[in-house]
């Protein structure tokens, strides 16, 4: 492994540019003999896979299954075991929210308890959408602060939402305020150091408070906080390899991830067509672009596999109108497999392409998991992406003489 | 990654020979489809591939352009983020100078400066190899030491120069004294630690006294140092793995590197036959032998792809008189790629051959870039080949029981 300080003091600016596709869950498992990959059509891919060094990348390590997080940090060369992002912040930045440095943020649920405070159900019988949302509004109005801390409550899906606590010195090593099972009594937070003591003090003022505003509105009735968090404190990509990041991406958590680590992130519209537009107007003024398509990922998770190859040729069919802009280095990957036989995330690496004039390439004849595992990459860690996209954009210095 | 201390513990004395062949600036990448040793007519190498273990090897880490000095640590063995060589040492061994480890060097250049001390020309012009000489003999009669400190000037070519300080306690901890741009004040150096004040203090009165000297001699009225340094304390290859290594090169900066690891240092002629012919007289006396040959990375810098193409068709043709001194392990690989495409180092790993009687060969057909990743070391880290090496020459003990 290549030591941090040694990485960053080699990095240079050149006028190259850095173009990083993620497919969201690419990966993919055999459904009658054929990955997702293996069965769609894409020629364009194909094409450039040929031309390419490819390989099978690992998000986080062998078995793994990662999360969005870390498996964005890992690709943007960050180590995902030294910066951890909490459930609270993704799912704050899957809501577009912006968070300082000193937020405090908290997933949370509507649930239901008896008059003991045992929890009957900690999802309120998933309450509608609409219904969390004219909640976490009355909530809102009920309970502005604590003290000096700032309440900001955000709905979210049925009867989930998540709670900004905006102050002063705020903690986030607090145990969860959520048993995680029906039948247990509702817990207030625990502060896990002595400096966290007066944050879970305003923590568990908010649930006390927030009690006995919902009293009358059974079956939400209690709010339970888990994933309490701030935003690490992350070297920017910037500061690390002297790069001009900007990200496109249509979905909140993806703009947020690419913000935390300094990207700048820019309007686009809804199609694949109009992300790659988006690098096109900016391609001059930055000088890496992290572009990221999610439908894949959603097509797995659904169990979809016909979905999933539709979308994979739906994005091969954008890749010449990329290639038309002609970055300098064009990578090719996902964060991690969504396998449609899984239904969910999965440890299995993903294919990777790595086009540049410096390549020598393994011409290999499809875009695919086994094809690209034959490739000069073999299977290799997302963190060793970031170095090796900048030595083909001649962007990292010689290390001794 | 095994750890030093059990890799060292499990060395044991054989007779057994081991050859390690270092073609200089080995890989290359694709000029109209094939790279250097793609275009090369390489029987010999060829065969012997055929019938060894093959990989690519990578000397740094994934993207990482190695300068000589760590490239060659890293295929000794030695971890080459902790032990840096700085650039005075390394021009200093490139000039054939014996260095203690009490030396301070230090990289200098004859610069212009003006009236103000500010820089207009950091090179003097380019001043020919013949004055820089004459300067520097006269700086040597003028400036025979500093106080109690030695001082001991070597001219380079053009411009530059090497400086020794030879006393007591001298520290490397300075920064340089040299702003490496014109337009700027010449610098004097800082001390970076309170034990490198004293240091400081004689390197500066140096600076200035070097000044008062070369008042008339303008354009190189001025002399600008960098890269002060040391030799690194390293533990020498007898003291980790028990064999006893010569070293085979003709150029100064390989012998010199070879010094440092305490290899004996062989007198050998020009040619690659002188230098194989090296190898055989000393068979005997040594189990290690390491064999440099430099012309491919000269024609690579150059730019020159036909010139690499028979560099590499030379040392093809004397790979027969080689393998008639039939060492156990023969070793043929890069210390980094220098592509003509390029014209520079890079960080493309190298291929690599290991033959001896106990591979399981890999049956691939050229010693290509492209031949060797499909061989069953696929891209590995130089780090791993000492201890396979001396494995494949009965040089390591079973580890536990």
């Amino acid at each position: 492994m290549i030591p941090e300080h040694v990485l960053s003091s080699l990095a240079t600016e050149t006028d190259s540019k850095l173009v990083l596709v993620v497919i969201d869950g690419l990966g993919g498992l055999p459904i009658r003999g054929k990955t997702e990959l293996e069965r769609a059509k894409t020629p364009h891919l194909d094409r450039l896979a040929s031309k390419s060094m490819c390989g099978l990348v690992e998000p986080l390590g062998c078995g793994i299954t990662p999360g969005s997080g870390p498996s964005h940090l890992a690709l943007f060369g960050y180590d995902p075991f030294s910066y951890e992002i909490g459930r609270g912040v993704m799912e704050a930045l899957g809501m577009g929210i912006h968070l300082t440095r000193s937020d405090l943020t908290a997933r949370g649920n509507f649930a239901t308890i008896d008059r003991e405070g045992v929890i009957r159900d900690r999802r309120a019988g998933r309450i509608p959408s609409e219904k969390t949302r004219e909640l976490c509004q009355y909530l809102q109005e009920k309970i502005p602060q604590i003290g000096e801390v700032k309440i900001s409550i955000h709905p979210g899906k049925e009867h989930r939402f998540v709670v900004l606590f905006q102050g002063e010195a705020l903690k986030d090593d607090l145990s969860d305020a959520d048993p995680q099972k029906d039948g247990f009594k509702a817990k207030m937070a625990e502060p896990l150091s002595r400096e966290a003591e007066k944050t879970a003090e305003v923590v568990n003022a908010f649930l006390v408070r927030a009690r006995q505003v919902l009293e009358s509105f059974h079956p939400a009735n209690a709010v339970l906080l888990r994933g309490f968090s701030k935003v690490p404190e992350i070297p920017t990509l910037q500061q690390r390899f002297k790069i001009r990041p900007a990200a496109v991406a249509t979905y909140p958590m993806y703009r947020g991830l690419a913000r935390l680590v300094g990207m700048e992130v820019l309007e686009t519209g809804e199609t694949l067509k109009d992300e790659i537009e988006t690098v096109r107007e900016h391609f001059s003024r930055y000088d890496f672009f992290y572009l990221h398509f999610k439908k894949t990922d959603s097509a797995g998770e659904d169990g979809n596999f016909g979905a999933k190859v539709k979308a994979l040729e739906e994005i091969d069919r954008v890749m010449p109108a990329l290639l038309r802009i002609k970055p300098h280095v064009v990578v090719v990957t996902g964060d991690h497999s969504t396998p449609a036989l899984l239904k969910a995330h999965s440890w299995h690496p993903n294919p990777l392409l790595l086009h540049s004039a410096y390549v020598r390439p393994d011409r290999i004849r499809r875009f695919t998991e086994r094809d690209c595992q034959k490739g000069q990459l073999g299977t290799f860690p997302a963190t060793s992406l970031m170095p090796l996209m900048l030595a083909h954009g001649l962007k990292l210095k010689k290390f001794g003489a």
